[in-house]
């Protein structure tokens, strides 16, 4: 049994390799790259994932998993958990024909240049013909991966396999339930909070400066790890010791920065923090999109939009930006960054509202696979819902559709994640806050170490060996994501910032 | 034949897509990577090296290429090059042991690694032992691929193919004859030069936006390429359409940012002037490591080093540094950039010293591949001979035998080529000016298209379909490399400076 796991050990070291080769490239595509350098990296990308998807579908790993099926590792071994895994990887990879993986490879990649030219020149008409291709493909994959009640379904698996999209529909119902009158309710108090203070211009670089701060100070090694700047901020990773993230900075828009190297701090912690003997595995890393998202959302919101971070924080910004923040009182501070109020970019939006944004691609992206809504028509659609959701519509294209990468890298199926992370937070930091109830004391004299520490131990370290509802379990005993505690949460912290009843 | 020709086509792009990813890697490890990166990215290089060696090296290709050998295409076509460059390619490949290729890219990585702490630490003994598994593995390869007269044959013949190390040895022995005594003449006269303009501090940013001038105006194309920051300076390619030139900085060294991105942006013109009907094919890129240097020099040194590129670009120089240039006379600058001294640093040298450098390196490789010195007393090996050649000894490690990351990056046999690019430049460019007489003119002017498209036209393009000896032949008549134009150059350029008789 020991010469079958190292064997299947050393191809998926091979094939973990290749991925993380892609990796790179990726990351090089969004940073650094030329602009005359897309058409052959969609080609270098596209050879990576053919060759990759070739040597992991290959019937001897098959007959490796079944041999080793009959080992009796314990169930929280690594080995029985890579086993188990793997596995479940398999017979998905399987179940796509190497011609689909190679050209759904090119076509994302080519995707994310088309999507930001249109971006640059709001204008969804140059990116329609790409997007028709990509649904389809995805299309193709959902029938290739099959499905027992909904085409969703097949899509959402890749990114959270707990889930159905049924689900999704009831734990969502629940949220608008509760967030629909609160976003009503927040609206008629809307004088409250001023975030004046916020509409300022802040020097880039000095932005850059203090946000090395409190990423640092969470616990982002920057010897296993840096961060570069990006049209699209996101967190990636080559190993455990190479995890990178990117910000994107607004002269206008300071919070952009501040919250958005926090979001993908906590992403990078769960990489980063993943126990070394999973190095080069493929049970390193986040073990579902949803689960990733919780690390995500509690240190930029949990954590990073709390008044007990800035009673520390906040001195220290008035020592960077003294102009700006020199005469602003730190409640005033604290108020605004907490503002809510309906506005057409998810990823500035705040606690409240941004769940709505969810809402609403996650409904577009069910009516474009079910092919009930057609892309040519999806600009309008989307308007539409912004309209009915937040009472906004988007004056172009890049503020409206084509503001999210996801689509254009072949990613449908996803952005619900976003908001299962914004519940998983809170599920499992209510949790933590039973075994550490002085946490928000520590934050105030900027100590993060127990709270890294206490997710280190529950989550980060078992890398993918448990599944979501796995470690949902582990951790708070519940049976699956509920929704209370974010709920309990959004309301206590804006029924008191809004002076509500 | 098509269909065989198509199949071939279709291999070596992905074996070429999945070099261009190798080299992707390689990039990012010598300018973004933290260190913490290293073991994994040395994995990861290994694992593609092996699979691309793999894939190169099957039976298939040999069948193909046999087939192909049948066909009738003429000798210049694209076709008929492919093959017989491919063949080459092939022949060498398949004597190297699957097992030594992935060897010597884990050890290659983390040589990289090793050299560049023991550098920093100037600490020689640090690097040793992996610097003895490297002299290893190049003795290893050389075996693997065989020769007649002497080991360093079989090196030799990956960077420069048509030369042996004899060849090396005439032309170098030439080339002796004449410089020995013009450094010495040039001792004699080292009043008539002083660079005390060089000595002084420049901001680093400054020197960069400086450097972008000249840098596009000799013809890079920032939309294909981009220039980056590293500790020894490169060029790479992912494709024509995607070349990244590297450059470092030292507030006290302006010369060494100035005529360092001539020397890479000489490098990457002659990567992004491949013909567009061979992007993404084995054929693009340069012939040999000589020819590729003698492009580099061409702009750092004939160009970037005459008398009428400074006549446009001084006054240009003067308003980024008018603090330390506005009261220095052009002349004088002139001369400044042209002292020759003897120095500890090969990238530092002068264009008459350069040479010495090589030569040292060219002696202390053979005797290492021989056995007549043992890694252990290269340091001591490595000062005698700069004491002789130069009459310095190096302070520590890290000016003397840590300088260059050649050997830590596993090649041996590839210094050589520097000074064959010396001699190339002036080769080529003697016929260039039958041509184009005008040029200097033209430089005076900030005007470089004339020269950049003739060697676009007898060059570039080409990219790897004919070899060194057939370039020089069609180029210039000659049958194979001569010292004469480069010595003629440089005893003209300097006999002037300094006012020898």
């Amino acid at each position: 049994m020991q010469a079958k796991l190292d064997t299947l050990n050393s191809k998926l070291k091979d094939i973990q390799n290749i991925n993380h080769a892609a990796a790179v490239l990726g990351w090089d595509q969004q940073t650094y790259m030329p602009p005359g350098g897309a058409a052959a990296r969609a080609e270098q990308l596209s050879t990576l994932s053919k060759i990759s998807h070739e040597m992991f579908t290959a019937a001897e790993i098959g007959e490796l998993l079944a041999d080793l099926a009959q080992a009796e590792f314990d169930y929280d071994s690594d080995e029985a958990s890579l086993i188990r895994v793997i596995q479940r990887d398999y017979d998905k990879a399987r179940k796509l024909p190497p011609k689909l993986v190679e050209e759904m490879s090119r076509t994302f990649s080519m995707g994310q240049q088309v999507w930001t030219k249109a971006r640059a020149e709001k204008d969804f008409s140059q990116f329609q013909d790409i997007l028709a291709k990509i649904v389809d493909l995805n299309i193709q994959v959902a029938e290739a991966y099959g499905y027992e009640e909904s085409i969703y379904d097949a899509l959402l698996d890749q990114y959270e396999p707990d889930m159905k999209a049924s689900d999704v529909q009831q734990v969502f119902d629940e949220l608008k339930a509760e967030l629909v009158p609160l976003v009503q309710a927040i609206a008629e108090h809307q004088e409250v909070v001023d975030d004046f203070v916020l509409q300022q211009e802040f020097d880039e670089q000095t932005q850059w400066d203090f946000g090395l701060l409190p990423l640092q100070a969470i616990g982002f090694d920057m010897q296993r790890g840096r961060q570069d700047k990006s049209a699209h901020p996101f967190t990636t990773s080559f190993s455990t010791n190479d995890v990178r993230i990117t910000t994107r900075f607004h002269r206008e828009m300071i919070a952009s920065a501040l919250f958005g190297t926090l979001h993908e701090g906590g992403h990078a912690l769960y990489e980063q923090n993943s126990d070394p003997t999973l190095e080069g595995t493929p049970l390193a890393g986040g073990t579902s999109l949803g689960v990733h998202e919780s690390q995500s959302r509690l240190w930029e919101n949990v954590v990073g939009r709390s008044r007990e971070f800035w009673q520390f924080y906040y001195p220290k910004l008035q020592e960077f930006f003294p102009k700006q923040f020199g005469a602003v009182d730190r409640e005033v501070f604290y108020r605004a960054i907490n503002k809510s109020k309906p506005s057409l970019i998810r990823v500035e939006a705040d606690e409240v509202t941004y769940n709505l944004h969810i809402f609403l691609r996650f409904e577009l992206e069910q009516a474009l696979l079910t092919n009930s809504l057609k892309v040519a028509d999806l600009p309008e659609a989307w308007n539409a819902k912004m309209e009915s959701y937040l009472g906004l519509t988007p004056p172009d294209d890049a503020k409206g559709v084509l503001q999210d990468i996801h689509w254009s890298g072949g990613m449908m199926g996803y952005f619900p994640t976003y908001t299962l992370g914004n519940i998983l937070s809170l599920q499992f930091y209510s949790q933590t806050l039973k075994d550490l109830p002085d946490l928000p004391e520590q934050f105030a004299k900027g100590e993060f170490g127990a709270l890294l520490e206490w997710f280190r131990e529950h989550i980060h370290r078992h890398g993918r060996k448990f599944t979501a509802n796995e470690l949902i379990q582990r951790v708070t005993g519940d049976d699956g994501i509920k929704a209370g505690p974010y709920l309990n949460y959004i309301k206590r912290k804006y029924s008191e910032i809004y002076e509500l009843a």
